[in-house]
């Protein structure tokens, strides 16, 4: 029988009795113990001889604060999806509190699921504790390790996120997520409770957010926990929630009570819940308005249960029970003694049996096989992920007469074949963005779906493609979009990211501790290959015609290819047909952060997909049609490029080459895939050296113009044989707003440098080419004063076009593809 | 008289006329029509012919929507700055209405003072319109460029948080914020709302947040536009406001009268602070209660008094005014002539005088001399910045008989001295944290100053070091922190920021954007150097014992090194002298964004003060004591380190080889200033080839043990001579919670390590050596089994110390150096 959604009453479940709650204390108890033991106890778990000090650990590592309290909702959770068959997952904002997490999961059986040597005895509760924030054990954090957790915690601000993220598309989930007062301070957390103007309370699940104010951090009260109730309650209306507060451990109230206490709220939650679900369902997906839902502050003392004082100073209560309060527990008796003291206090005695494994009464407490929280699918994603459908990107392929022939915002062919993707895919792909999904020229997306709002309506005139379900969800916040698009991976589905590439830096530490996750992940057999995080970054450094220096940023990809190599990809796809190529790869890939930096101005299509598909697979190529080589004999020098507009640079520098220095011999290499450029000992894309000395030459100037940073492609290439001959153009931290032109000129990238370049670089050219040096120098400054007199670019740079396209091409599109405004923000 | 914090009433100001209402209007419609003219007027700046097309720009780029309705905040609160005598800031979240400040500054006569060539007439006008985001002029936004501003806005989020920077310790101040709603969203500046918890209502100034609800981002409406008004106020309430809600522009309501409703409105809200403001003096700077500070809500259409409707799209009042209405008005005559009716809107005829000078009604609305908003000192903090008096950090050196002979936590030696640094500013210096001053162990500043919370007390024995007035403010959010640090450095005071370095990487885009300011306003005459932005970043990626890998990430370095190399330096102190001697010099500088790392741990001292002083002027250095060279010979192998971790690695590395390989002559070469390695060219710190080439030698192997991901230092070194030889150590993005040297083992960077890579990579020595490499492979295993059975390190490194150290240390605290728990967090 599924009871989900249902009031208690509807369900028809009995009333709490003295034994339920008796059940609901031993649980806590016997996960207060767990946790305490996995931070101090390297032996005697059972303590079933007197504490001895080389029964400690020597180096004591962990937090103890936050996991009485987390074991406490634990407990209760249990019951609720015991009860209810309710399926749920545990979101743990205060990651520290790793030894509760794991405490449960030992206690559910999961843990010795996946990791059958710590067995559900004595031997085993002895290798649990070792193993905890020990050498060759587990970390001290929820990690990747922890079964049934998609959260960390690590670095704090993300746990609803995380959660409305992985509530997306699970109508019958509850996301349980408990936020700390610590993260509570953090902006993305801050900002995260509006979520719930996101969130369809009929096709999505429900997050049930837990606001734990145990009142401390490291060494600081938090802010939460030291303002008037009724401004804390404000607060939470003001965030669209109807909040619940409960208190206890702060005085003699008996364990009783304040189960019974909590129990109850915990039900009333429930069943509020339950009737927001039926009167959604009533009014139906479309029309659903959006409900107060309810949310819970739980106050509790930080550290609560432990010692009251410690050497004569308040700790329960206090930011000294952050860590490891006992420290000194292995070098004096004081606190050893004090350490068999509170140790004691959880009864161990009646908790486990003679041979270590928990007593029946403490099984009770553990919801059936499939819904214990250890074992939830949506927090093994992998093991639920359906491939995606993907129409046949060849399909939306653009026609290309000949290199530069045709022109088209490549965005917005991926577009085309996104919104089929969408549309293939209803409940499970998504589109993430903060409010730069049309900008970024996706817009045909909204041919099959709309953006997710579940705010106020104003007008249609105004409300162009908002509805209460849709596959696009977008808000101002680059940390939700990352938050959720994680959390909806996580849990076993599909995504990308669409930003502007010098904003996606905001969310710079997410992408790592995702990474993190994912390298981890990679060694963790049990779980399984989740879908690849995709950037789609428009907007980028080249074209922020309206916004200037501000909006200029291309260092994300340098901030990526820091992580393992194993984790992280990046594309500079440099026209339409290798764009759709590139992201139908993306799509297909898992375990991976795929970064894609693509233009969404008109721009010429250099490959047809015959091409675009060859040259995509390789990752890097000759474009013979570019250059001027001779069969059978190497060039005198080697234009490479990598990106978009660098791609377009390097052509018209090669055109001018071919036409004023007609026995140069030049060779055009186009870099999609970025990481081709290092070792294949550094990375698994990595080209052989004798292939990368076949492209570039191991003795040719190579002049490389790079959508980015240049020192990049200095990084990735410095062991190769060729590396003194690099010389690389990139932005270079010079910029305003100003024309595409002089944006390119102000970094020494445009054409005219170029071909100074390779003047200046290729031996025996320099004496002979003083005047087309010159001439260089020159158009560089007429183009300069031109584009000051008249704000534009000089017309033979706007109307330039690769030379093969003759008259096929419409000049005036041409001239929109190196003139027109940029970004839309 | 200064008429600060007074009731209109108190200061005895007349009766708001007919007469102030109509010029707040015409300032209004000037500063719009200002606007308009800067976004599309090439010339013809007075419409005194008919618009024609080439009247209007080619490229037409920039915002008009949030223009208008910072424009009519400006107009009032001029009126509140003269008649009060008020000394304010205008910050402008919506940096995108950069035409809005520009012309308020033009009007107010302060952009001619710094641009006099923009002159006060129809010529004058002509330019100011052609400047605007046009090639060689201005950029789009409230940039550096703009008199007045603190806050470019381009990445949004950082309002508040650079608002309440500016108001700590400048008690007179008001500095009106306004905050988009775009802005609003972001994580940042949702939880900036609570800077009022730090903020003391006696030796600090005042914020005024204006919450401007346009109710459109780029292409969707804002969440705050879109919740029910109680939520609005409810939220306002709960982050600690009283909130004024104030609307016009939807109707048909006269301009006198919504003029007069708000002028109204502001002096309520005036008087409610200057009534807080009598309450908190009488109670005291120390015991003065946070009070409900006001704030506006101000909601408006978007694209105020712009086109209603274009091409049939409702454009006033919708997202469609974001950027720029009418884009085709240079090439339909609909649109020109669009725009043409649109300019005339604002009766520009009787706003500028025949020679195109403002009218007088206009200048009466100006502040006097001196308050004027484009020229106030705070606004361009460089004018008013006092040096610090900073005590003489040789006073507080630590003793060193000997290399290795005595040992310290940096951090906690550095705090020794920051403890008089703050003591000696008490109103000039601020330490910003999250919650991690202490964990960093500058715990000695508490002994002169508190932290400031103006939040709720609850009793002495947890609320330590906290007070109503303090130079230390900590929050769990970086953002804030750093948000507050620029506020404060901007308007011309000094700082530093205390943090963990693997979560700095949380402002990374937000360091992007001050490094961008700083390297725009260096080329701004009349903008003046302020004090340089100062990270210590302790518990670092080789030290996070308790935390594992979600808190190792040394990658913020190179992220910063992409920023101008005239604005980023980067100190690496293996030792508290060093660390001392580092710290002086950066709180010396001005406009630098300085990076300096450092452990928190015990640590052995290398230099005395004496070599510390040398060492660090140098940046880099040959350590004669370390290494085994004979005089006047070139060594045979070079070991390098750059950190204090890796520092202890290439000391014991080089002990191991002067015991064991005693023919080897080793050089050992450590780095404080990480910009030393880099080209001169390249970077002003940066080495001349030759002396480079002298310290490294240009053929021998160089084993660089690095605190950081190894390829920073092949990216910094790409161009040296011996670069080929270089093999570097560092953070390969391996860690877990286990011991610090396993944490060197995971990453290849320990002593046993580099003796094998010392062996592998000088010529003729891996025949004659290859015992002693099997020795080293054997002691790596040894020691993760060592470790993993008793959750330790070998004692033979955690006893490892100098050996010239002989007996004058400590072997308890030599074990303490390495093997006691990390950070606290």
């Amino acid at each position: 029988m599924n009871l989900t959604w249902q009031t208690r009453a509807d369900a028809g479940a009995p009333e709490l009795s003295s034994e339920d709650l008796d059940r609901i204390h031993a649980r806590w108890r016997a996960a207060n113990y767990l946790s305490v033991g996995q931070i101090y106890l390297l032996d005697n778990p059972l303590l079933r001889r007197p504490l001895e000090r080389d029964d400690v650990k020597p180096r004591l590592l962990g937090h103890w604060g936050t996991t009485p309290g987390l074991n406490f909702l634990y407990a209760h959770l249990n019951r609720i999806i015991a009860e209810r068959s309710q399926p749920a997952l545990y979101i743990t904002g205060p990651g520290h509190g790793g030894p509760g997490l794991v405490a449960n999961s030992y206690l559910d059986g999961t843990w010795s699921d996946v990791y059958p040597a710590v067995t559900r005895d004595e031997a085993g509760l002895q290798r649990l504790f070792k193993q905890f924030s020990f050498p060759g054990g587990i970390p001290s954090h929820v990690a990747p390790e922890v079964p049934g957790s998609i959260h960390e915690g690590g670095e704090l601000g993300y746990a609803l996120s995380h959660a409305y993220g992985a509530a997306f598309d699970n109508p019958d989930l509850l996301v349980f997520a408990v936020v700390g007062d610590g993260e509570a301070e953090t902006g993305p957390l801050a900002t995260s409770w509006h979520s719930n103007k996101f969130l369809n309370p009929v096709t999505d699940g429900v997050v049930l957010p837990v606001l734990h104010l145990n009142g401390f951090k490291i060494a600081n009260p938090t802010v939460l926990a030291r303002i008037p109730e009724e401004e804390l309650v404000a607060l939470m209306k003001g965030y669209g929630h109807h909040p619940h507060i409960f208190t206890a451990g702060f005085d003699d109230e008996e364990p009783e009570a304040f189960h019974r206490r909590f129990a109850e709220l915990l039900d009333q939650v429930m069943d509020e819940i339950a009737e927001i679900r039926t009167v959604a369902a009533e009014q139906g997906a479309d029309a659903a308005e959006r409900p107060a839902w309810p949310m819970i502050v739980l106050r509790t003392p930080k550290g609560w249960t432990g010692p009251k004082e410690i050497d004569g100073n308040k700790t329960e209560g206090s930011w000294r029970s952050h860590q490891v309060p006992l420290a000194s527990a292995r070098d004096t008796d004081g606190h050893l003694q004090d350490l068999a003291t509170w140790l004691e206090s959880y009864e161990v005695g009646d908790l486990f049996d003679e041979n270590g494994a928990p007593v029946a009464e403490l099984d009770a407490t553990t919801p059936p096989v499939g819904l214990r929280l250890g074992e939830r699918p949506e927090a093994n994603g992998g093991i639920i992920r359906k491939a995606l459908r993907l129409p046949d990107f060849r399909d939306y392929a653009v026609e290309v007469p000949a290199p530069g022939a045709s022109i088209d915002e490549a965005t917005k062919v991926l577009g085309g074949w996104l919104r089929d993707v969408v549309k293939d895919n209803p409940t499970n792909f998504r589109i993430f963005g903060p409010d730069e999904t049309a900008s970024n020229r996706l817009q045909s997306v909204y041919d099959v779906t709309d953006k997710q709002w579940v705010a106020e309506y104003e007008s249609p005139d105004v409300d162009q493609h908002l509805a209460r379900v849709g596959q696009v969800v977008e808000v101002l916040s680059e940390h939700q979009c990352q938050g959720w698009l994680e959390g909806y991976l996580l849990t076993g589905r599909h995504g990308l990211m669409s930003s502007y590439e010098a904003f996606i830096h905001i969310v710079d530490s997410m992408v790592n501790q995702h990474a993190k996750w994912l390298k981890v992940t990679n060694h963790l057999e049990w779980r399984r290959p989740i879908a690849s995080l995709n950037y789609l970054l428009s907007s980028h450094v080249w074209r922020q015609d309206h916004n200037g220096f501000s909006h200029q940023d291309p260092g994300f990809i340098d901030h990526v290819v820091n992580k393992k190599a194993d984790v992280v990809r990046v594309y500079l796809p440099p026209d339409a047909n290798t764009l759709l190529s590139t992201f139908d790869h993306c799509l297909r890939s898992r375990q991976y952060v795929n970064v894609v930096v693509a233009g969404k101005q008109p721009n010429p299509n250099w490959l047809t997909m015959d091409e675009a598909v060859k040259h995509c697979t390789r990752g890097l190529g000759i474009w013979d049609w570019a250059g001027t080589e001779e069969e059978g004999t190497e060039p005198d020098v080697v234009l490479a490029c990598a990106g978009d507009i660098p791609t377009i640079e390097v052509l018209a520098a090669a055109e001018i080459l071919r036409r004023r220095i007609p026995e140069l011999r030049v060779r055009v290499v186009n870099i999609v895939d970025l990481m081709r450029l290092q070792d294949e000992d550094e990375h698994p894309h990595g080209l052989s050296h004798r292939d990368f000395d076949t492209i570039f030459t191991d003795d040719k100037p190579i002049i490389f113009a790079y959508h980015g940073y240049p020192w990049l492609i200095h990084r990735l290439t410095y062991r190769r044989t060729g590396h003194s001959n690099l010389h690389v153009r990139g932005y270079k931290e010079e910029g305003t707003t100003t024309t595409p032109f002089d944006m390119v000129m102000l970094n020494d990238l445009d054409r005219f440098h170029l071909v100074i370049d390779v003047i200046d670089r290729t031996p025996g050219l320099g004496a002979r080419y003083a005047g087309l040096r010159q001439e260089m120098v020159d158009k560089r400054l007429d183009a300069r004063a031109y584009a000051r007199q008249h704000g534009d670019d000089i017309p033979e740079v706007r109307d330039w076009v690769w030379p093969d396209a003759g008259d096929a091409v419409d000049q005036s599109q041409v001239q929109a593809a190196v003139s027109t405004g940029g970004d839309n923000e």
